[in-house]
Formats: structure tokens, sequence, C-alpha cells
């Protein structure tokens, strides 16, 4: 029995899931919510599947598990060769700056690039006016976090040095669509050389690719 | 050398920390930064410690990491003693539970009960005037949080079960402020017998006691 994901493919959670599960090379069932019809906020889903009625949960078995980069780290965890990948290395050090950046991309990451998306992206999508004025606020945040990346990834190809991990690709799927929802000219400024190499690096990766081509 | 964290014994983010340590039974020390004199913004303190200009930042000899989730997560796998105490479970279930509330307290209950204390608590401290309807907002916001905390501690002790996790533990810091800045009927509510006797179980640690001790 295949693993499943309920989800979306589309989904910015749910990509992030898929990369991994591309990456690692590991078949990956995608049930599709149907969010338009709120199917996420149902009393049956809220209480068989996710509590908070969102997306995505990974259902394994018996075994069910919710919130993205819990179910990325089971899935390394889980099907990691560790000859071919290593998305988490074994390395104490290493896994532990895994996590550091993890929880960077959580706290400051996501507080300009994920909401940048929701303003420029999302809100249209659910047929709401965009807040040009916030529009502008986010930019400059997200030009003031991309500054602090620019010096953390001074002389790296990745957030680890020089291997691609899970730590990159949590960053993919908000960064790719604020990249192309008007800020591809912050990631890539002169001024920030390193931010621009890195994601050249991550996101010209083949399973990231394959995640956002479907 | 003992193990040093840049940070403040009063402060949330090191509190996380050193409630880790103290259940672990490993020494720390804590060198005070003068945030009141903005040592945190320093130009050195930025390059060589924390590039977001924030606390805490443990220093293990020549290893250096931030983020205190992180930093737990690296005590925890540094100093365990699976005999004694397992603050992350070995079995990937398990540990991958312990992921999933690790997240749903960044994205949940960050957002509604740290952002209470920020209004109640800090505002003050930085002698900021509280607003009074963005409190009553979250408060109603942190309602709904609990109520969903409710759903998932039914028959249990703590979050994964019948043992004290790290997963616990990185509630503490918030929720102990928040409960004694207004939010202590929102946690004991009849309505929410699970997450009272949860909160009960967990606030009353003698780690953690010794945590907000001093
Ligand atoms: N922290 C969660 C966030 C999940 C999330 O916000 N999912 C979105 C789709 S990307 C969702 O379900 N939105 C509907 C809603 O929140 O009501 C995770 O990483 O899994
Ligand atoms: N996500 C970070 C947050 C760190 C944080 O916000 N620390 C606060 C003190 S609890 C701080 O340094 N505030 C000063 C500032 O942000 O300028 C962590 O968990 O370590």
């Amino acid at each position: 029995m295949a693993i499943k994901v309920i989800g979306s493919a589309r989904a910015t959670c749910t990509q992030r899931i898929i990369a991994v599960a591309k990456a690692l090379n590991v078949d990956l069932e995608i049930e599709t919510l149907d969010m338009a019809n709120r199917a996420h906020k149902s009393p049956e889903y809220i209480k068989n599947y996710q509590p908070f009625g969102r997306i995505p949960v990974l259902v394994d078995g018996d075994f069910q598990l919710f919130e993205s980069r819990a179910i990325c780290r089971y899935l390394v965890h889980k099907y990691q060769n560790k000859d071919t990948i290593q998305l988490i290395p074994e390395d104490l050090q290493q896994s532990s700056l895994i996590e550091q950046y993890i929880s960077v991309e959580m706290s400051e990451w996501g507080t300009c690039i994920d909401k940048y998306v929701y303003e420029t992206v999302f809100k249209k999508m659910f047929g709401l006016t965009p807040d040009e004025e916030k529009i502008a606020e986010l930019r400059k945040a997200a030009e003031q976090v991309l500054d602090v990346y620019n010096q953390m990834l001074e002389g790296k190809d990745y957030l680890l040095g020089d291997k691609y991990t899970l730590a990159d690709i949590c960053h993919l799927p908000y960064g790719q669509h604020a990249y192309n929802a008007g800020l591809a000219d912050v990631f890539d400024a002169p001024s920030r050389p390193n931010v621009a190499r890195w994601w050249k690096n991550i996101s010209s990766q083949p399973s990231w690719q394959a995640t956002i081509a479907n």
C-alpha cells in the first residue's frame, strides 16, 4: 500500500511534502480534498484527520500525521537511503543546523514571504482584494529578511553548505510563489548575490521542477 | 567546559532551553545579554552569533546554534539518557508526533498565545500601550485554539499520551505568561477539562518550576 497524503498537489504545504518524496524517489498517493467545497472543514475531516481543519495529512497504514514539516521529516527518516541522498544528515551538528534553518523558515521567512504570497496570490484565488499598502510593507520586510539570508548564505551553495537538504526544500513552496508574484528582483538583486545563487540552485532541482510541473 | 547559552533567564525562548536542560539534568551556563542596552543589535553580535539580532544562541565549543527549538532538540539528542527520560523517544512514529506538536505550537498556538503575551506582558515591559481591542481578539482566538487542544488531549495526560516530552515543554514559556496574564479562566474552563488537566500536569513539573523560580 502506497503512503497517502490528503491534500492538494497545488497547495504549498502539500508541495513541500511532494518535493521531499520526489527527491527520495518515494511513491506518494495524493488524495485531493475538495477545498472549494470546504471538505477540510467538515466535522468528519476535523474529527478523523486534522483537528484544525487544514491540509495536508499523511496516512501510512494505521499511522496518521499532520503538519507538513513533520511529515517531511518522517518521510526522510523512513525512506532516505544514506548512500545516495542525505536530506537530513546523521551527524548531530549538521542535523541541528537543518532544524535551525527550518525554524528560521517558519519564524522569519514565513512572516514576510508567506504573507506576501497570501496577499498577492491566494487572496485573488479566493476572490478577495489584495491590500496594496500591505504588499508594499511585506516587500520591504522581505528585503530585510533576504539581506540576512544573504549573510547566512555567504560562501555556500545551499543552507548547509554544499548539499541540498530538507532546510532548502522547506523554503521552496512559498519562495517560488513569491518569486513569480513580484519578488524576483528582490531575490536576484545584485546586492544579494548569495541569495540569487542559492535560489537558482534549489529552485532548479529536478525534483522541485517535477513537483510544480503538474 | 559547560555548554553556554547566550540569552536571558527571564526571556521566553531562553526558558524553553533551560526547561529542557533541567529536565535532562544538564548544566547550562547562561551568559546574560544586556538587551536593555540593545546588545543583541550590535554589529558584532549579529555578525558572530545571531544574524537576526535575537536571543538565544547556543555555544558548545566550536559549534554554534540559534533558534530555541533547534537548541532544545540538540540538547536532547546529545544528553538524553534513554533509561531515565525520553523527551524525544527513539520510535519514529512517536518522534514524528512530537514534531507535529512542535509545529502546531509554532503555527497555531504561537499566532494567538504568543501574541497575547506580547500585547499584555511585553508591551508593558517596553513602555508601550497595550491595545485592548487586539487583546479581546487574541483572547477569542486563544479560546478557539484551546478548543482544538482540548480535542487533541482527549484521554491524555500529555500531548504524547502518558509521557512528558519536548512537545509539552515547547508550550510552557508563552503558556505560563498567558495563564498569569489573564487567560487562566480560558485554560481552566469547565468546557476544556483536557486542557486544564494537561496544563496542570506540565506546568507543575519540578524542572519547569525551577526554570521560572529565579
Ligand atoms: N502549519 C501547517 C499549515 C497548513 C495550512 O495552512 N494549509 C493550508 C493549505 S496550504 C490550508 O489547509 N488552508 C485552509 C485553512 O487553513 O482553512 C502545515 O505546515 O501543514
Ligand atoms: N524563533 C526564535 C525567536 C527568538 C526571539 O524572538 N527572541 C526574543 C526574546 S524571547 C528576542 O531576541 N527579541 C529581540 C528582538 O527580536 O529584537 C527562537 O525561538 O529562538
